[in-house]
């Protein structure tokens, strides 16, 4: 029971994502009604073959699937909770940024008013949308994600986690946040380097497949973590990882310590705790249990 | 004139990676003579065929090519200062993990003694000494690494970057510091999913792709920060950036924060200054530009 892509598709919110998202659709011939907030967004749409409709409930009446892509939580909150009873019977797939305990709020509202609920965390800018390298998490109803899967592929690749609505927000902000710190660190050697009149291409050229090798060790600590024990044999120990030298040079180069302070300080914890000798791998348990 | 693998080597310090180090030049079939400052640390080496010297003045003065790999610059400074008549027209290769201001210090100290020095920033662990995928950056003397490139490179790739001796430090602590806050970033989303039931396997399984993409981002930052003009258009802006929701749905999932919101307090340094329109890759200015 999948789509032949002839589905009506309603759009809520032509933000930058929300009209990369709709002028994908309308390229592949599908039939879009488009909204947003404030007037203008839709005007290239339009011309490109999408309907505008003058309201949030002529765009939800407009057909039986709506996807929203909206600023925030609370503006998905302010332009459906009027909407329950339209949307009653109808498939909605929440594209916003939202955290999961956010998700999971909607999910149960969408539940109560009859409205089959379908989340996604996007993987992508607005100009990866209909790329190769674009990824879109799906979690809530599995029966929508099965249903529709051949339309949310147009978009990106599309995967889906459960039935628990706040995984694909959850699995999203953990890719998220990895990426964000893993850029923060690259910031971090580009600044050191700086003063050294060493540029910032010269350092992405270095540094982009020596975190690329690095992340063959991700699989590594992940097993120990999973393991549960921190004291395999074969680890680079706690004690020898400690980062004061990368505080002191930063220093030094007049650069602010900041990223490797974090990590410093992760570290710090174990130490501090008595758990010198053990693995690396040991600082997720300062990120499981923060302290008070 | 490069060297013929038949130069007579001298290595001290035999903790794991000066073991390792001088493993790989016996089984190469390097006359080797190795010191440690506590006994019992060459046995195997010595098994092997390598030379075990009584003194550090005895390793020195055992051929023309001496190697250290000692615990600290501190250590260094403590066996190799009262050694430099010795060391005088020697040439000394420092694989010791110092600072840049300490590699400097001690270049400064060699060329006063007449040392020829060549300073190196090994990025590895010692199972890797030997191995694919093993570097080794070096910095120092030009003459000195185009002599012994050939004996280098059976450690790990040699590459050169330039006669100021804190260069190869330098480079090495900016590489390092971006792996290890990869590795923090990567923790942080292992942590907020643990709650959910995902395994740090599955996690790894997800994150080592997502993080080897998006170092394909980094050329573009590197392109910006090196243009100096952050508007540029086409580059998300920090407004867009804010990792509020981020930091909530970490503390929602009962886990630390930390790594994300020290991305949000470099990012927040720059919405401070009114910045928030600008491109991501602005950042960095939080970093070169610390707060006093």
């Amino acid at each position: 029971m999948t789509d032949d892509h002839a589905t009506h598709v309603s759009l809520l919110g032509l933000g930058a994502m929300g009209s990369a998202l709709a002028e994908t659709l309308v390229k592949a011939g599908i039939r879009t009604t488009v909204w947003n907030r404030s007037a203008g967004k839709a005007d290239a749409l339009v011309a490109r073959g999408a309907t505008e409709a003058a309201s949030a409930v002529e765009a939800v009446r407009a057909g039986p699937l709506v996807i929203v892509c909206l600023f925030d939580h609370d503006s998905v909150h302010e332009v459906l909770a009027p909407l329950a009873d339209d949307l009653a019977g109808r498939t909605l797939v929440n594209l916003t940024t939202t955290k999961p305990e956010q998700a999971r709020q909607l999910a149960a509202w969408a539940a109560e008013a009859g409205i089959t609920y379908l989340d996604g965390g996007i993987m992508a800018v607005p100009s990866m949308i209909g790329q190769p390298g674009a990824s879109i998490l799906y979690s809530g109803s599995q029966e929508a994600f099965r249903r529709h899967t051949a339309l949310l592929d147009l978009w990106a690749t599309s995967t889906y986690y459960g039935e628990d609505a706040g995984l694909a927000s959850l699995y999203d902000f953990a890719l998220l946040s990895a990426m964000y710190v893993m850029f923060a660190g690259f910031m971090h050697g580009a600044a050191m380097l700086a003063p050294a009149g060493v540029s910032a291409a010269r350092f992405a050229e270095m540094a982009a497949p020596w975190l690329t090798a690095m992340t063959g060790e991700l699989s590594g600590y992940a097993e120990v973590i999973d393991g549960g024990d921190y004291t395999v044999a074969g680890q680079q120990s706690l004690e020898f990882s400690n980062l004061g030298l990368f505080i002191e040079a930063s220093t030094e180069q007049g650069v602010s310590p900041e990223p490797i302070a974090m990590v410093q300080r992760l570290i710090q914890r174990q130490l501090d705790a008595g758990h010198g000798t053990e693995g690396f791998a040991r600082i997720i348990e300062s990120i499981k249990h923060p302290t008070p």
